[in-house]
């Protein structure tokens, strides 16, 4: 896409271009960015929303909290690595990390489609309760609703999370400097893959299995090692490439990032020509990058890299203060190119 | 229905008997109990859910803090006296006041199913930022997701609450005493016959709009008045026969109930025996239960009078040590019938 296309969707067209819901409004786009902008902030107008980070910080007393939902509507229900019960704690645990947060509750609000087998919801249960016990937190209010048959999609599942800010980092993209290290968390794009492949019933000769994982504790131990964090964003819908352009976007910097450092596996690459999908906008569920000064990425790579969810993490890019905000990447062949927002549905139901 | 099948409840048959989620079980009656007691309850093992109350308490740092979730599925979206996005904020700020916490954020995440026009959406967002503003809650994080034509009916709507508790009771079912007085805050029955008149197209007199209201106001304005408030439930699905059963049993304790001083409007007393509903057992959106000691009773209710969501309360029951744990009702021509839980499901899709 042209770097006119970048600037369009940071100036969208009007809502009355759209006179329905698309599929692409929920994909972590630009209709979403669009939609969010023209419906949704202008109505719940206040600070912690208009961050538009993945979770809200208030202070409650002398307490500063992190809050944060997300509802899941992953097809098929189980996939390769995951399934929507792990899913749906997995999502909502990371979004508070990514803002610095312990996570340490969870709420759950299970809407069924009538005639959804009873040994398909007890799995999914099992599996939140087996991700919850890994992530330390604990599902304590909860709400079930059941819709006629035909009227949802066998079970949909939302989370909202709370977690608490233990240290005195702001952690959002305000704090993005010019000159911060982009440290990727690891391999892309295997999420998305493991889905795509399930649904189309695709078969690699290895099974490519999610890459959803908690990162929570890899997050706090940089915290805890002194990692001053200037801001962090888990992949998911939209992927790398629509992370880190909400990020230049807030931050008002731009980004050099090069191609050959992004690990990728050789057979998500190989599913992703297959199936003519760019891996730069797959979505992950256990992967992130954060952003760090320059003269902290070595440790904080030997940091992550000591964890299992972190062991393939490294420097990706870099923050520059050129103007206008800017994702731009370099590629194999020593090209430059601008990497845009995803414009329209990749791929629908990833999460 | 009888004794025994009262206690049928409580020792609720193997969900093998049940290989599939039926509506009912999501109705707010036994079936939702056994959903809950054998799906949810054991998977998520801990004191705050095993409490089972509208909000779970819990302590963070130096802060008491309440948390609830509820997805709404109402169908049609929009009713006399409300509306989806209305009841998404109302429900759960209604669930944080309950436990006595005062409402301060909430969470929400949109499921749409593709096609929804904006219009709609918008509506309904309005709807929300007038409920929010009316509370005094702001709506500080949130989510969208949109699934394919025919996988879900509209929009669905799930907010979770933050609220904080200022004050040292602890309002749990099993602090209700023998002796308590059971005030109800008002007219009972007029959400759940408005959304079955608007689905079925029935034309009443007067049109019978929903009680759907806010009540954390008054639930505020009564804890500082010093009232010592035992327990309070809102009458969600299940309506007020099946809310009385939950703390019956929760406290172990039995409730001797008034027919005759329960309001119902002569309107929804009509439209209940067309349809065939137990007014007892139809769901509100805007009234609750109040358990306070008997001395503390008039004031209460002086107090309660006082707002526009209590000008009808009224003590309609006694608290008593009789066991087992049962709510009976004296009937208008003096006889004495057990109250149970609500049976398979009444009004799918209330709320």
């Amino acid at each position: 896409m042209s770097e006119t296309a970048e600037f369009t969707a940071s100036c969208p067209v009007p809502m009355k271009d759209y006179p329905r819901v698309l599929l692409a409004h929920g994909g972590g786009g630009t209709l979403m960015r669009e939609l969010i902008e023209k419906i949704f902030l202008p109505a719940f107008d206040n600070d912690e929303l208009a961050q538009r980070h993945d979770a809200a910080v208030v202070e409650v007393g002398s307490t500063k909290l992190a809050f944060t939902t997300d509802s899941y509507v992953v097809h098929p229900l189980f996939f390769p690595g995951g399934d929507i019960g792990s899913l749906a704690v997995h999502g909502t645990v990371n979004d508070l990390a990514m803002s610095g947060a312990r996570p340490l509750y969870l709420s759950t609000g299970f809407i069924i489609e009538e005639g959804l087998p009873m040994e398909t919801l007890s799995r999914v249960v099992q599996s939140m309760r087996d991700a919850a016990h890994g992530a330390g937190v604990r599902v304590i209010t909860g709400d079930t609703k059941v819709v006629d048959k035909g009227k949802a999609d066998g079970v949909f599942i939302n989370t909202a999370g709370v977690g608490v800010i233990e240290h005195a980092l702001d952690i959002t993209p305000r704090h993005v400097r010019p000159g911060d290290a982009v440290i990727l968390s690891g391999d892309i794009g295997r999420h998305g893959i493991a889905i795509m492949a399930q649904r189309e019933g695709l078969e690699f000769e290895s099974e490519i299995e999610s890459d959803s994982a908690i990162v929570s504790d890899l997050v706090m131990s940089l915290l805890s090692s002194g990692m001053e964090i200037h801001c962090m964003r888990d992949l998911t819908r939209g992927g790398l490439a629509s992370a880190l352009n909400e990020i230049a976007d807030a931050a008002c910097l731009s980004m050099e990032i090069d191609e050959c450092s992004i690990p990728i596996r050789e057979d998500v690459r190989g599913a992703c020509e297959m199936l003519g999908l760019d891996p730069l906008y797959v979505a992950c569920e256990g992967r992130f990058v954060v952003f760090v000064p320059p003269e902290q990425a070595a440790r904080t790579i030997e940091l992550m890299n000591g964890h299992v969810v972190g062991r393939d993490a490294c420097v990706v890019g870099v923050v520059s203060g050129s103007r206008p905000p800017t994702v731009t990447m370099r590629s194999r062949i020593g090209a430059s190119r601008i990497i845009d927002m995803l414009s329209g549905e990749q791929l629908p139901r990833i999460c």
